[in-house]
């Protein structure tokens, strides 16, 4: 049984087409339309933003899954333009587009799922996306669709995110697909992410939901490019029942289960390694914790102090800054019970520097990933994070967006 | 009655005598040693970081203040090293300093009050600082003098921040002199900023506490460039008794607070628009909250969203961003009831563009500083947030802070 998702190789789920096409949103003239056509039968369950401001597409979708108890037959997204906090303007709008692809697929409108990601406050082209629809209809169930669709969601990121693996039961197969899009405006919940997860399983609404609750939590909802949380992230876990097997199956639902965990994996570590300027990945492994919810507080204030996260871009072993992070976060620490990791190194033992190789730790944080350990002597609680630095280029990317 | 701060004349008031030299703490030579002596029967009030690591300067001050019931009789402050997580040797260093100064000046230990700020981590290097004491302690009451304890406290600012006024009272007058140093890891609470501000008046320290911690809610702990929070902040009010005036005569502290309160602020303005690569000062003012508590919560989430801080470096008026971020503050917001002001112009209202000028809130938000307007429509409450852009310059200065 084939287990680590594949970043190249493609395991197409049964069950799904997909398509993509340029409708004129970027000033690139990029592709900003990504289409996937489902069996019917095809069952789903999403998670959305927990930012208070959610964009049209997210109040559509999530009203769609509820009419249409957990069945989609399409998903329509653009890119280019969130159509967020653009009233009531972009919810007719929204509804338009997926009234539309109802129409050419013969579906109703409540079993189409929408997302839009890209610019904030501005109203959304709607014509130019229904001029295209037509055109986009027309998916094909193959490799170079998928990657169509994948490069179709982009946008500032810099390469597609995919991930796929292959799971066999006796003589029968499952397959798994997950596409992301993400680079800015990455933190929990679901920051300005966009996740499709793909599957021929047979699943009911209910079960697919749990299994995405858990797996997200472990995977896209500890991570964080730049702590901004986004109006429009979504996860969409879609399973068509071509396959024949079960979810049910207590012995597939513990290897789906393992296998989709490693996917989001890959997809998260994809997406914050392609952050916006980001030069370094780093995994955030916090230790001796009181309990999971602590840990996560500790990790975040690490993974959002800006002096940290710039010592970072300069492969800078300042761990004084990361232990004035712990201090900040609003946790009760003592700081002569904590040690601080970069690699396999101590340079904080119970609050003071350790005489440590300083070179080596240069050395460590020279590579593109590594991984700093935090343990606070407090219990036996830990969590894991995955965060990045911040670079002169992230403020390139993101002061001049929107002109 | 003068009442506006002034940040070049000094009002030096009675009963205080300054000093500053090169210890050679600092790569580049600069002053790093700052002294003052107060009179005999100065009294003294602190507040100090809410960081829970806290460098050892601030343990010795704290304990010292309780000794001597609040009772100082010198200041010694090094910058180019924190002397935090330095453990039992940084509070020995420290006290050996204290003991020193006591010694060469026939007072106590307990009576002077140590700061430090720079780098964390790092072995102060007591014998180079204990070996300029003696010079040190050559103090003088001049405006020269002040300037060069000013520049001594300095880290990566670029320029000593002053401010002092006069009051009148009769045929008496009261002077105030403030002097801060901070440029990053400014947050509240107090972050790595140091402030003396000294008075001739007359007060108990319990009186200094009171007018201290109430002007300080007002002005620094309402100022945040990167949102780091430092381990050394200090704030020190010193009143030497030498004007005859007394803070306890209801109008005079009601003329007193007032004018601290405009010299404190002057100081938090200087302080942010020093910030670490500000090239905008941003004053954020949230209205119509349901409490005050719920008001600064929002103005910390939106003065710490890297997406809002980096279009603001580009003069962007990216309101999405704004919206956002006020969004996934916690605050349960309802967006369609937000208006957003750049300068006097709204930029979006109910939560939706406004079909504004976009070239005139980009000629707003190229000045040096300017205001953001929130409402939220939720209640009566509001709060004043001092803030600034964050620039590519701000990475590439803490990209290599200790290397």
């Amino acid at each position: 049984m084939k287990r680590s998702p594949s970043p190249t190789r493609i395991f197409l789920p049964a069950g799904f087409k997909f398509s993509a096409d340029v409708a004129g949103l970027k000033a690139s003239g990029q592709p900003d339309l990504a289409f996937v056509e489902a069996a019917g039968c095809t069952t789903a369950a999403a998670l959305f933003t927990k930012n208070r401001v959610i964009a049209a597409p997210l109040q559509v979708g999530r009203k769609h899954l509820r009419q249409s108890r957990g069945r989609v037959r399409a998903v329509i997204v653009n890119s280019g333009n969130a159509n967020c906090a653009t009233g009531s303007e972009g919810l007719l709008a929204c509804r338009r587009i997926c009234e539309k692809v109802a129409d050419l697929l013969g579906a109703r409108a409540e079993q189409v799922f929408p997302s839009s990601t890209g610019i904030i406050g501005v109203p959304l082209p709607v014509q130019k996306i229904i001029l295209k629809l037509p055109e986009l209809v027309a998916t094909s169930a193959t490799e170079q669709a998928v990657h169509q669709f994948a490069r179709a969601i982009m946008t500032t990121d810099t390469r597609p995110k995919l991930a796929s693996t292959r799971l066999s039961f006796g003589n029968c197969s499952v397959n798994l697909l997950g596409i992301a899009k993400g680079s800015g405006m990455i933190h929990p919940q679901l920051a300005t992410m966009l996740v499709y997860l793909f599957t021929d399983l047979t699943a009911r609404p209910i079960e697919l939901r749990r299994l995405l609750k858990a797996v997200c939590d472990e995977t896209f909802n500890c991570i964080s490019v730049d702590g901004d949380t986004s109006t429009n992230d979504t996860v969409l876990l879609l399973a068509s029942g071509q396959s024949g097997i079960c979810l049910r199956d207590a012995r597939v639902q513990t290897t789906v289960r393992h296998a989709l965990l490693e996917l989001c994996q890959s997809l998260a570590q994809q997406t914050v390694s392609d952050g916006e300027g980001v030069q370094h990945v780093i995994r955030l492994c916090i230790e001796e914790a009181s309990n999971g919810g602590e840990a996560r507080t500790i990790a975040r204030a690490i993974a959002t102090s800006l002096l940290v996260k710039t010592a970072w871009a300069g492969a800078d072993p300042n761990w004084g800054r990361i232990l004035a992070a712990i201090g900040a976060s609003g946790v009760t620490v003592d700081p002569s019970r904590i040690h601080i990791f970069i690699g396999d190194q101590a340079v904080c033992r119970r609050g003071l520097a350790s005489g440590y190789d300083q070179r080596r730790a240069h050395a460590e944080m020279s590579n593109p990933s590594y991984e700093i350990r935090v343990q606070l002597g407090r219990g036996s609680a830990s969590a894991s994070y995955l965060t990045a630095d911040l670079t002169a280029e992230y403020v390139r990317i993101n002061a001049d967006y929107s002109t």
